[in-house]
This record gives structure tokens, sequence and C-alpha cells, in this order.
């Protein structure tokens, strides 16, 4: 999209600090930094981090606010996973952040924040400046917004309003059912001899297969990336589906080493 | 999209033959096979026709069928006002003429289908080479899609093909109700000092209001086209919506006299 609108984009990738949870995958400041210059207009940040499950640091998205108002760049944050985030780690917007809410356009989601993801539908919200730029790209793109869902949508919000404050509102419910269901499934892939990262928030888990690279034989796949090559050998030898990581880097990024 | 793709799109509009219902705007035929020459791709046909209500004659689109023949051109036909037609009118499906199959894909929308614009779903088929295109595609813009709609569309087909045969059969009813609709608003229009154009089939009518013109001041309106001047005098001065057709045509077809 950034291409379409006659924009460069550059990427930087989470670099990995140490190996432990997914709070060890960082920014490089220095190479984050190098990134800004006087011709940037946009950062897009996605907190929690789909797919590594890191939730940024308050220190973190300091430095990207920071950036932001010293180039004069708009932030676009993508916080889909903005509920779905574990104990005891803490989703922080962006927009809260000093003079970040006048440059910050937040995206949100129905089928995070509710668990339907095939409902489809989300919403977008900012200062009333660049909220008019939004609406005349709404005007082409509303016809996938589907009225029923809508409908659904401002019931299922104005339910969880009333009960706030209340451990059974979905808000709050829904990372308490799913950290159960995470650690259950970190301890699968231990048993089955992976390396999982511990997800933060988000609905996905990164796990490094690598450990059992010896025991798999590869050779019949024929895809560029080892990860594709081994999602594929798993789901015909092992009847398991994974995406393969890699799908989410950028080109010049896809040959980082171990994920 | 034609030129996101790195291709030319050129335009026809419908010219006036004569002056009564929609079906008197044609294709010139001259001006159609000029259009057409060995770097012709693909042609873009809708029938029945939005917002002109022209439902396209056998003969009409049998021109259209051989020159793509002849040039080897694909058709992308968007028939979703298929089941939208007023007797006597007939819906001809382009796929269904003599070598037609094997080069066109057909779009259809449940919105129209089945009443329910606000639902969001269509679909396109074709022959399976042509397929295997649109499914690399599919797998980007599959997040349009939503999962209870599909579901919901899925019975309502079902619904309908076990009365297909029936006059309550929903491909058949809607005309019947919307028939009576048209009538009415035509007679509005007529009692009003416009001169609708009588659809053959789809939900809109076109009408001319230039009649009227000599009772309307439009000279606080600065749009450059009259009939966006037109149309918003109405909304603020009569209270009553509509769609001014030179927002249908292309940039050098939007001075046509009389739309």
């Amino acid at each position: 999209m950034v291409r379409y609108a006659g924009g460069i984009s550059r990427f930087i990738p989470l670099r990995r600090a140490n190996k432990d949870s997914s709070t060890d995958w960082v920014l490089d400041k220095k190479e984050l930094e190098c990134l800004f210059n006087s011709k940037t207009k946009i950062i897009i940040v996605n907190t929690p981090h789909n797919p590594f499950g890191k939730v940024y640091k308050k220190e973190e998205l300091a430095h990207v606010a920071d950036l932001c108002k010293k180039w004069n760049v708009l932030c676009i944050v993508d916080e889909v996973y903005e509920w779905i985030v574990y104990e005891p780690n803490e989703h922080i917007r962006m927009a809260t952040l000093p003079g970040m809410w006048e440059r910050t356009i937040t995206v949100g989601s129905i089928g995070k924040t509710f668990g339907v993801t095939g409902w489809k539908m989300g919403w977008a919200y900012g200062p009333a400046n660049l909220m008019i730029n939004l609406q005349m790209v709404h005007q082409n793109c509303i016809y996938t917004g589907v009225a029923p869902i809508q409908e659904a949508a401002a019931i299922a919000f104005e339910k969880a309003m009333t009960n706030l404050n209340q451990k059974n509102c979905v808000f709050k419910s829904t990372s308490k059912e799913l950290i159960v269901k995470r650690n259950y499934m970190a301890k699968i892939l231990c048993d089955a001899g992976m390396e999982p990262l511990i997800p933060e928030g988000g609905y996905f888990m990164i796990a490094d297969w690598t450990p059992l690279e010896s025991q798999v034989d590869l050779s019949s796949e024929k895809d560029k990336f080892k990860d594709y090559r081994f999602t594929k050998w798993m789901i015909k030898n092992v009847g398991l589906g994974a995406i393969p990581p890699s799908a989410f880097f950028s080109q010049e990024h896809k040959k980082q080493p171990k994920y």
C-alpha cells in the first residue's frame, strides 16, 4: 500500500536480544533511529505483536514516540490484540504517551476483542484532523462493512461496557481463559522437542523447531526458506499446520537466524 | 485497478439512441469495435446495467462476444442484478453464449440476489483455468469474507434451490415485488415533472430533471457538473437524495448530453 501510494517502505525486524520469552525480541534502538529522517511520514507499529506475541514496554514505545515527535512523523498503531495480554504484562496504548494522541491512528478489531475472527470488522480512531483524511478513504472501503455485524459489534460493546470493572467482562476474561491454553500449548511444544517463545499477548506462538532438525528429512521440499520446508514437511508427515515465520518478514530480513 | 496492474483502461459509454426506456441506451457498434486491438486483454461488461437499468439483448451481447473471440479477449461480466429483471425483459448470461464460457468470469452478489445489500458478499465463477488465477487473488481478499454471512448465504441458496420452479422462489419473486415499486416511482417522478428512464432491471432509476431547469436556482452550487449541482440543490431544498449520474462515467464521457 505504501508503494502504491508512491511511498518508500523501510522495515525493521525484531531482533533476538536473549533467548527466553518474547520480551527478548527487541527493536534495535540505533537501527530504528537510522530509519528516521526528514522524509519520513509514518511509522506502523504493532503491539501486542503478531506473530511474536511481544507486548511492548512503556520505555520501548516511548523511544518510538520520541522519534515520531523529533521527526514530525505520524504513527499508525495496530493494537488489535489490546485485550489479549497475559499477566503480568500490560498493554500500553501508543496514543496515551505524551504528545502522541495528536499524531496517532489506533486500529482495533472486533474479531480479536470478542473472539470472532471470522466477523471481519475493525475500527480506527485518532484526532479529528487525521480522521478527516481517513473518512475520504472510508467511503471507498465501507462496502466491506457488513451491517448485521456492525449491529452485533455495537451490542457487544454495550454489554462489555456495563460490566467493565467486573472479572467476567470480556475485556478481562479472554486473556484469563487463553493463558491456560497458552501454557498447555507451550508444554506440548516442549514435549515435542521444540523451543516455544512464550507470548506475552495475542493468539500465536512461535516455536524454534531446529532442535528437531536432525530427526526430519526435508529434502523432498523445495522452498527457498527452511521454515517453509519444515512447515510443509510437518503438515504432510505429522498432519499439523503452522505458519512459517519468514512469511512475516520483509525480503531483506527473511534470512534472520533462527525463527 | 487496471491502472494499478500496469494496464490501460479505455471506456465506452452507453449512448442514447432514442428517447424511451433504458433499451434506447446502447453501445455504438463501431465505437466498440474501435476499442479492440491485439493488445486488448479484458472487457468488463455489466448486465443488467447499473445505474441505467438496461438489460442487454442477446444480439447486443453476441456482438461483444464476437469481438472477444475475434481478439482473444477475456470477459468479466458483472451480473449482480441477474435476478432483478422486469418482465418481459430477460437476462442472458454472457457465459452461455457460444464460445464464451471458456473466456468469461461471471460476478454475482448475495446482496442483490437476496435483497440484503448490507451483507456484502459475492462470488465469481468461470472455467477452471481462469479460476486458478482468481484463487491467487482470493487468498489476499478472503479477509473481507464474513463467516456467519457465508453460512447464511449458503442456507439462502439451499432454500431457493428447493423451490426453483415455484412462483415464490426468491429468484422470481423479487422482480415481481419490485416492478410495482418501479412503476410507482416512475409515476412520482413524472408527476414531479422529470422524465424517468424506465429500468428493465436493477435497483436504480435514472431521471432527466432538466425539464425543471427553469424552476430551480442552482447558482449557490459550485460543482463542475450540472447534475452534481442539481442533486446538491435537491438534497438541501427538497430533502431528497439522489446520485448524479456523471459519477458513473469516465472523465472523458462525463460531458455527454442529458443524463
